[in-house]
């Protein structure tokens, strides 16, 4: 994919210009936008280069309905022209971790056995922990690349809200993720600000202060 | 802060151009290029705005010094000129609560009690839940800032490494995170590049295929 969108600002900017939207108006994000987004998720640094977690996306008007009280009617489900679902990965497994390493010393023109070590030691590593142990490191990956995919629809300007808010399991079955070995974790609706019906467009940014966010050791 | 870098490329060129540097040359980052990116961590969004962690930062050469065994020998912890460790809350507590949403009404101008009703919400959820629970999802707001702050460092062309190499118990121990209420989650150590003595500085990036890594419903 080219990159068709450059940025005419700084990332603080974009940051400091995004917020939560808790209305949105219906309007569509365009699909290049929505596509330069995911693509920075796609791109995102994950643990080994195992990228366990899928993007899931959602325009289809009756599935979004359906997934509206999933997600305690929050109205940026359906009033979004995208909703991204990142679901990760349920465990690591042998076969899994082989297709990544497969296709990374293929696409490298490398043996295969190339990082047979390595590999090894990351199976005995992951492998031995229970499933549960590696769904929250798949999760973590994926919020990972969720902080990237809200970093370039902010310097996109696209409008957005970071979705916890949601009953996981009856969502995964109503998508049918489980036979993926996929549980969702967040949600990432797209779409445009309502600046008359949102009740935080204009209230003040708030954060930790910096003295406090950072410890330093000089 | 005010904004000092502007971006010469989109986030996307920038996710192309990054790499996990395996070897760094120990000429210094720019203070202010990584107060920028300290800045992107700080505005991420986080779960109800509570922001559970903080970075660290660790200049002094022989405290990383300490830390390059805790972190496997991995050379980039004593040759990066800023070494940042994200930490994450080890449980959320009523007090912690309270200080943010008292810090947010307080900074809008709003009375302390405009929010009770959601807060209270939001501690019956989490101070039902074990510390284990809590930590993870706390740790989950840390990878969501981590991960835009790589966006940061690759937009400023600031070489970095994410790193879950290390032994977090014995890096808490020597940091004193426990008094804190803190357990380590990522490295990210800031340097430049040693392009002569890096391995992977010239190996083609691999993604899994974008046709694998999205589900679309339409």
């Amino acid at each position: 994919m080219n990159v068709k969108f450059n940025h005419t600002m700084s990332l603080i900017d974009a940051l400091n210009w995004r917020y939560a939207v808790k209305k949105m108006n219906g309007q569509p994000v365009e699909q290049d936008k929505v596509d330069q987004i995911i693509k920075a998720a796609q791109l995102a640094p994950t643990s080994s280069g195992l990228q366990p977690f899928k993007v899931i996306v959602i325009t289809n008007q009756e599935l979004k309905e359906q997934i509206l009280p999933i997600a305690y009617n929050q109205s940026q489900v359906v009033d979004a022209s995208h909703l991204l679902v990142f679901a990760a990965q349920d465990n690591y497994t042998e076969e899994g971790i082989d297709e990544v390493f497969d296709r990374m010393n293929t696409e490298r023109g490398l043996p295969l056995d190339t990082t047979d070590a390595y590999k090894n030691q990351l199976k005995g590593t992951l492998l031995s922990r229970s499933a549960e142990e590696n769904f929250h490191h798949a999760a973590k990956q994926a919020y990972l690349a969720f902080g990237i995919a809200i970093a370039e629809a902010a310097l996109l300007k696209v409008d957005h809200t970071p979705m916890e808010g949601f009953n996981a399991q009856q969502l995964d079955e109503l998508l049918g993720l489980d036979q993926k070995h996929l549980k969702s974790v967040t949600l990432l609706p797209l779409g445009n600000r309502d600046e008359n019906g949102d009740w935080l467009v204009n209230l003040k940014k708030v954060r930790t202060p910096l003295n406090e966010f950072v410890i330093e050791y000089k």
